[in-house]
């Protein structure tokens, strides 16, 4: 089994272009709130997710943060308020 | 020294209450894109950050995730495009 990078994807881009964002990265990772994407993944599918993004958006306008751990276990998640994607499962 | 957390805050909340949670949470940590805040942060300031973020929010409208790492270093950043806030440091 190829141990998997857990990852946290935020954007911030302009509107025209979030709904190509958004289904794009839907294929590999959970939505878990607005501009928000989380999951395990393997190094290579991230690597794929780095070239599809570049490809959608205008670097000049918008902005993508990816936060990765090696492990899981490392990283902890509480939500206050309101959970936006429920069937996320919560680490 | 009190070995910090490092926390990353991402938040979706009524427009109203935008400011007052921007505003707040630049107290303690840095912003680095839009609805997104980061730092290094004791565990105390921490639950300072909750209370004063649960007295804030709407718990039926909004909705804030947390992310820790008890260690910076098992946490890798990336930035695609543009960096929202240039003075906050990469790690």
């Amino acid at each position: 089994m190829v141990v998997g990078l857990y990852v946290i994807i935020v954007y911030d881009i302009m509107e025209k272009r979030v709904s190509k964002v958004c289904n794009f990265l839907r294929i590999y990772l959970n939505w878990i709130q607005n501009s928000v994407f989380e999951g395990e993944i393997t190094e290579g599918k991230l690597e794929e997710i780095r070239i599809g993004l570049k490809n959608i958006i205008d670097k000049n306008e918008d902005s993508i943060l990816i936060f990765t751990v090696s492990n899981k276990k490392w990283l902890n998640k509480e939500i206050l308020g309101i959970e936006k994607a429920p069937i996320s499962t919560i680490i």
